[in-house]
């Protein structure tokens, strides 16, 4: 099996290593990933400016292609430029914080994989929800590639994508594995407001996004719980009962 | 009625001021915008880096705000910490450029409009077909907000979140208006490959992304036959047929 590995953290980030070693036990691994970090660049693509791209190596053997983009771009690239054969499978992360809830559109991690179902790859994305700077990604890997062998055992149609989260391994132990929906309550944010030395306004976005009143059943509820948690995905983002509704409206120009 | 308009062209895009003041024929616009072009960002938001903001005016009146960030950080900004008072609706655009299938999804434009759904407020994105530089904003801004005020007439749920798109004003008479579902077709794009004077290998992202084989009754074929299309949207991604399989699964840990 040929697996496509890319996250949105950077080719040198910890969880893409720690997933590469357990994804190289089922498959041959090829990296594509941004040189640089690209938190919650969601579903950004390079039109403007070009794609550096650069080999990269582990010891003597080809690691992979650090590009100067996005985790949808590498993607991109990989598929049409780089690699000699389409993968069989692509795998983005393992991504240092969750991405769950209404995080989904925000995370660029899940944006590579729905690149990927784009061009009808099979394609997941894994995440292990962060609570600490040093996560064990060795052992959420390991986690990761238990979950992602059981859905190629079902033999998902080609091109079916599917949103992994790993609770934090500080919470105690993993209580299995739960298929569950995206939750789209809403999140509670905070701007911290400052004004610079020259007195122009400026804004950080404060940490610790949180989901107050989590619709039950869904990914936040269940990660909460302390379950891996799987969800399918799809990238039709039509409102199917407004379409029905509004096939009866008279419009006029 | 209070508007919030915003894009991802930039606060001084023309496509911006057109629409503006079509808008301001029924109701109070602010308008919170980028500062700079944010093309194709999809849906980013700015965690790492703060975001400075600007008071702009329009001669002696206040126009806005300018936001060195994301199309999606405006909206966020604007309900959080800008607006006296909370929107009626929020409109993004009008986009120098459709947004129509799977380019919704790495549409800033679009991502503005959603992100205004995520805070339960009407949003409405709009986009106006590219064929040259320059584009008759006034005459489509016009189009635009006879589509909104229909869109209104019929008094949507607050929170509901609508696609619009305008065909290229140079390619004859618009045909009507349609509501339409996203098409999922996939595109065909292409890279254009250089090697720079130091021999680094780079790719551009060739422009002229097309979508060969859409599905009939979409956005992209109704677009294409000359009719304004609306789209309801909604930011559920989860994969409900997909779910329903996979609830029959035996995971393992």
């Amino acid at each position: 099996m040929r697996i496509l590995l890319t996250n949105d953290d950077g080719i040198y980030a910890p969880g893409l290593r720690a997933l590469r070693k357990e994804l190289q036990k089922i498959g041959d691994v090829i990296v594509v990933a941004p040189a640089t970090e690209q938190s919650a660049v969601g579903h950004s693509i390079t039109l403007l400016t070009p794609l550096l791209v650069q080999e990269v190596f582990d010891d003597e053997q080809l690691l992979g292609w650090a590009v100067e983009g996005r985790p949808a771009d590498c993607v991109k690239l990989a598929l049409m430029e780089l690699l000699p054969e389409p993968p069989d499978l692509i795998v983005s992360g393992l991504n240092a914080g969750s991405n769950a809830g209404i995080n989904v559109l925000y995370s660029g991690t899940v944006a590579a994989a729905i690149e990927g179902a784009f061009f009808q790859r099979t394609s997941i994305a894994v995440s292990l929800e962060y609570t600490k700077p040093k996560l064990d990604f060795p052992r959420a890997a390991d986690l990761a590639r238990c979950v992602i062998e059981q859905i190629l055992a079902h033999e998902p149609a080609t091109g079916t994508l599917f949103n992994v989260n790993i609770p934090s391994l500080d919470k105690g132990p993993i209580r299995g594995i739960r298929t569950a929906a995206q939750n789209v309550a809403p999140y509670v944010e905070k701007f911290d407001r400052r004004v610079d030395p020259r007195g122009r306004v400026y804004f950080w976005t404060a940490p610790g996004l949180v989901c107050p009143d989590p619709h039950p059943d869904t990914d936040v509820t269940a990660l909460a719980e302390g379950f891996i948690t799987v969800t399918p995905l799809q990238f039709n983002l039509t409102h199917g009962a407004e379409l029905e509704q509004m096939s009866k409206w008279r419009w006029q120009l």
